[in-house]
């Protein structure tokens, strides 16, 4: 009995405000510093879904980044507020995909975008080839899967 | 007279070994510190061949990273050495291309591959459409450019 | 006439919580990323009481550290939640003293305590050897100072 | 038969180049850098004196950071190269200490001094009260522990 997947898509938002060890001597964020705010968009998806690093580690799953590809719009300055709109991506790979905007908070401009694509190691750091039953669990419970 | 450019690669080799501080609880080099090799091959590559920072400052242009795409193939440890090989990617557009690939050093294994597109901004920090004249005299002198 | 100045004393709290870039191989906070938590005490004090590195700024005055201790005493890791106390100490030698304590919020447990001191650079960054207006004023304005 | 302690020091140089993403945006080396600085100078201490901390983690020894205390006297700016002087300090005490000395590597200015202090904990994460044997065998292979 084939699983179908619904284009369902969920998004957290969660508030950051510049740090001055984050920006470089142009007076702007380092660029590298964006993926500690897309991780930290990915942390408050899984405090809130049930879907962190830690309920993966009690699962002995391990979920590294394969790939991330960011473009950059806009800079941000020490003391800025800006909101990381984290979106899960549901796939049908056994794989973990987000998409990530982040928007200076004053202005609404958008000054990043980002996509991430993670895969699940089992406890012998090994490629699973297929979702582990942890996450189908959770799948179910948000609604994404739909048995035929 | 029009400007014809050849398809001519350059590659920086640097060797760095991975800090203690670099490696996340899995044990790994965190992913976002790839993006400090990347910087430190750019360097490497500006230093040798004149096309540093500090040369752009020097001639009141900066170049912002617009995006960035790595993807990942296997992780590094504490104390590994790596080699980062920076290429230098011609291109039409007034873009500065480079690629990355970082190998394990005493496997030769691909640990992670990179590309990265940065922009020239003036001395109002505006977006320059064409190349600086400091650049295509870079290019010149790098027999990237041939005049027909 | 002489200025006298009083022991006041001033905290602000600040709550923080551990990402996981912050955690080192062995599972706890990186001992080096505890000068960020400082540094967000700082802000946030700043913040506050109109003294962040912005409001020096403005007056051309910066205001780098010259030197900083830790003591460590217990770890933090991935997910907890803490709290920074960030305390102005007053002085009457023309520098920017702070005391840090951060607590682990849930059990209240002291993790770090530290204490940094900053001076004063004028515009052509040389050390000044008496407080600028702009400080004595923000002293005056907080009750710090007391004109006998 | 009590063991006694010579006065002996060991240092080891460790040179160093300013990466971009380590300068802050008032141009000079971001203060909690050094941290980093200071590691690096441990661990090519510990290569070369077989005291790294894959030699102590092999032990089933951790030695975590207990205190740090830093003075900062001249900055460096982004592609200065420095040379990190690292000391081991005997101590006869369960402890294990280090003072550094970082010089610019042009003018040999001090720019930064430091001293660190680690302690032992063993398999259960337990401080250790006596020094690990592998430890009293490293002294008296470096000749720092003289029996009467």
């Amino acid at each position: 009995m084939p699983l179908k997947y619904s284009s369902n898509l969920l998004v957290v938002q969660t508030e950051i405000r510049i740090r001055f060890s984050e920006v470089d001597s142009m007076g702007v964020v380092w660029h590298g510093n964006y993926l500690k705010y897309f991780e930290d968009g990915r942390e408050a998806f899984g405090r809130k879904h049930g879907l962190g690093y830690l309920d993966f580690f009690n699962n002995n799953i391990l979920t590294p980044l394969v790939s991330i590809e960011c473009n950059y719009k806009l800079p941000l300055i020490y003391g800025d507020a800006a909101i990381i709109y984290t979106k899960y991506i549901d796939c049908e790979a056994a794989k973990l995909l987000f998409e990530y905007k982040i928007l200076k908070k004053d202005t609404n401009e958008t000054i990043v975008t980002a996509k991430s694509t993670q895969v699940f190691l089992n406890s012998n750091r090994e490629l699973m080839l297929t979702f582990p039953d942890f996450f189908i669990e959770w799948k179910r419970k948000m609604g994404i899967i739909r048995v035929c």
